[in-house]
């Protein structure tokens, strides 16, 4: 497997992604954008790459930030991470420059994108999604599902995918009652997962070590929740 | 692959239940009990039961009613179900004796029971899990989730997983959301999917020729919860 850093452009922000693809085949194959934990661009949303290619996709972990910049605390990531989510149109276009980059790559079927991503990331994934990207599906792992610019009846051509854990108190029970409505009401195809014992950060085992009270790993949902999703690319892409 | 009926006793009433399974072999293999909807024992569960031996399974479909009872229509099985559904007890007992048949065939592993179920038949698993019968799993489709005897905490043996149309009229959200308060109060592994674009009967492929409202049936949304399904079981069995 080969992995390299990928430079892209979002207007004058320099962004480094992180790409992971099998080199020993040069057929053009689906397409996944990884979006990270609000933290930035680091090991665990590399790791999936890394796996996704391993599975047989091209897979892009953007930068969320520019420069790859991670957050040393989370003090410091919702400083970097306010001001980006603040706006939804620049919000998108981040996670945008990311898929152009990805839908451009020689080995990528630019007809067959999807999109996963990890708190912050699986918002970057919504809203994607929302904003009527050319993606057959997105996934997103704990992600923050509330939005100033709700789904429109025709817009979203991807297939939704929300994994979300009952207890995460970023994420309480109103934010996933209001996805599911925005979703019917726009017409969308849509999944919600909700995972009993389960709080905020389930797939990132270093969630622990941050200390933040009702970040947690959870191995059990972790598994879970990725073999769902390997379901439903195998749906997607059939 | 082998079919045949079985009779079994719960009290005075005789069931006649319908038993499934490779015959090709005599090695000791799990269990899984299916319960079918309100009109009583007919194709639909007798054909998950023949594909859930296909599976590797010894697959019990169960009679709810005594003599292998079908009912003609909404109202006769209303009939049936209402005075049996009433009674949480005896309802949980005429499903356990199917369960006691099926734990006592000698080619069950008495120690690998699952059980799935269909509307009424979901929530016959859900209440059989609440009685801390010895169950691996339960899946419920498009099953009741309220119940007059709420879980207790460290009773129930089953890890829950429940499919569940965003759009089922049977089911609507504030029972949904009653069940995972329930399940977390008293502590038990569970999972509730949400399908959007989903209402009642959505593994029934003669949900829609019943004409009655509310009751339709989704390919998508049941091909996804069956791959689910054997997901879960590979879990719950490895």
């Amino acid at each position: 497997m080969m992995t390299e850093t990928i430079t892209y452009q979002d207007g004058d922000v320099t962004l480094q992604g992180y790409l992971a693809f099998d080199d020993q085949t040069t057929s053009k194959r689906p397409g996944i954008l990884v979006m990270p934990e609000a933290f930035g661009l680091g090991d665990h949303a590399k790791q999936r790459a890394n796996r996704l290619a391993a599975l047989g996709y091209i897979a892009l972990a953007g930068d969320p930030y520019g420069d790859g910049f991670q957050a040393k605390d989370l003090p410091e990531a919702m400083k970097y991470a306010g001001p980006l989510r603040e706006d939804p149109v620049k919000f998108r276009k981040r996670a945008r420059a990311a898929l152009d980059k990805l839908a451009s790559l020689p080995q990528v079927d630019a007809n067959r994108l999807a999109m996963i991503g990890f708190c912050m990331g699986g918002t970057f994934s919504l809203e994607l999604a929302r904003d009527g990207a050319p993606l057959r599906g997105i996934v997103s792992f704990h992600g923050g599902l509330d939005t100033k610019l709700p789904a429109e009846a025709g817009k979203v051509k991807a297939k939704i995918l929300v994994c979300t854990g009952a207890d995460d108190p970023f994420v309480p029970p109103a934010q996933v009652t209001a996805l599911a409505e925005e979703m019917t009401k726009a017409g969308t195809d849509w999944q919600i997962i909700s995972y009993g014992g389960t709080v905020h950060s389930f797939t990132n085992p270093e969630a622990d070590s941050t200390g933040i009270p009702g970040l947690a790993y959870n191995q059990q949902t972790d598994t879970r929740s990725w073999k769902v999703m390997t379901d439903f690319f195998n749906e997607i892409f059939a």
